[in-house]
């Protein structure tokens, strides 16, 4: 297959590296990815800079596109201009999970998206953790993904969210396909003052709220790998048959 | 009610200002906006980077916080920390349209999203044009919707993406309730050089593939008002019926 690699945490980051070292044997694989971390862009895209691009060669067969934008600009400019048409686009593998409201806030998730808006499937991948990642048994099992899944045989395009537990394999408890939990982060706002005497604010979130099992951020929280299905229709059907017919125009 | 009101083009744009004036009288309104422009910045938030805030007075009556980060950091804020409970949250009124996949884009849209996760009732507000735009039209009409929808009978939190036709007010065709496109737009990457010989590219999108009039893209196009309710549910319910069981954990 022919593969475009990118992420959120920027080209130089080790769970890229990961994914090319799992797939380069067997496919044709494409990186552009942000020139630095762009974690929390959400789906943000560059419209009002230009767009800078730059090669980087890392070891002996691991070379890429840096780009100066969000991941999403980077799947656009790869299909657009730099790569071309591709059979998948594998965003991550990140760092820190990408489960419940935090999608909407993911780099590493619009990429998926935005691939999956411009007819090409897309797989996001992420571990929940930040220190000792195992990125090898994820990269791994991706790797396996494609060869065992009947991806052909999927709906496409399709786009899927990929959580790995950051545990020892041997204690993950299985694989889930969940939908993302709706449930409220446990957020806060740290007020400091800076050395001039000014305030200024940190913003944190602590954890999730959810607790049904059948949920991402629950079934991670258990020890499974979660598979999410995502598309990017934000239409509240439920809410169509809003009446109009009191408002006037005049 | 307690209104919030932010928006992506910043706190001194006009469509912000239009939207004050047309509901201080009858409401309590608050207003934190972005310091400076924000377009296109979708859901992100600062996590890397402490916000500041600033008070800024415009006029007689108007005053609000100047925030530098992005519309959905505006909300939060607002929530936690600087104004609390409110019983609406209105985002706009955006210069150019927020329709199709352009609301995966859009800060404005991201603002009513976020106080919806947070649960707050939202509305974004946008309009499709760039010049000489009918602000007063769109903010009255606002006004009007405020107090003629039954929104205490609506599922709630809500959160309604409408967008107003640039045309006279005389020949907006209706109001309709549709759900969001889903169609591809036609984009493309302009490749330049600098002074330097050195290239760049600046990313720009053309005009929506789609052809369905019910929904926002073509119904706006048409000349109606529209209104898209909107959810943050990301989930393909339709392929929750993956099958992983050929996926091994060894």
């Amino acid at each position: 297959m022919r593969i475009l690699l990118t992420n959120d945490d920027g080209i130089y980051a080790e769970g890229l590296c990961a994914l090319y070292e799992a797939l380069f044997f067997e496919h044709e694989v494409y990186i552009v990815a942000p020139e630095a971390e762009r974690s929390a862009v959400g789906h943000a895209i560059t419209i009002h800079l230009p767009l800078r691009v730059s090669k980087v060669k890392r070891g002996k067969y691991f070379w890429g596109y840096a780009v100066s934008g969000t991941p999403a600009d980077c799947v656009k400019l790869a299909i657009y201009e730099l790569v071309g048409e591709v059979d998948l686009v594998i965003s991550g593998i990140n760092r820190g999970a990408n489960v419940g409201v935090n999608v909407v806030y993911s780099g590493t998730v619009s990429a998926a998206t935005e691939a999956k808006i411009l007819g090409y499937s897309a797989i996001a991948v992420s571990i929940d953790g930040y220190e000792d990642l195992d990125y090898c048994f994820a990269a791994n099992f991706i790797a396996e993904f494609l060869q065992k899944l009947p991806l052909k045989g999927l709906k496409t395009p399709f786009c899927l969210n990929i959580n790995f537990p950051s545990v020892n394999p041997s204690r993950i408890k299985g694989i889930k396909v969940v939908p993302q939990s709706q449930a409220k982060l446990k957020e806060f706002f740290e007020r400091r003052y800076d050395l001039h005497g000014k305030v200024y604010y940190w913003q944190g979130a602590e954890e999730h709220t959810e607790t049904n099992p059948e949920t991402d951020v629950v079934a991670l929280k258990e020890g499974y790998i979660t598979i999410t299905p995502l598309h990017y229709d934000l239409t509240d059907h439920s809410m169509l048959n809003l009446d109009t017919s009191k408002l006037s125009l005049v």
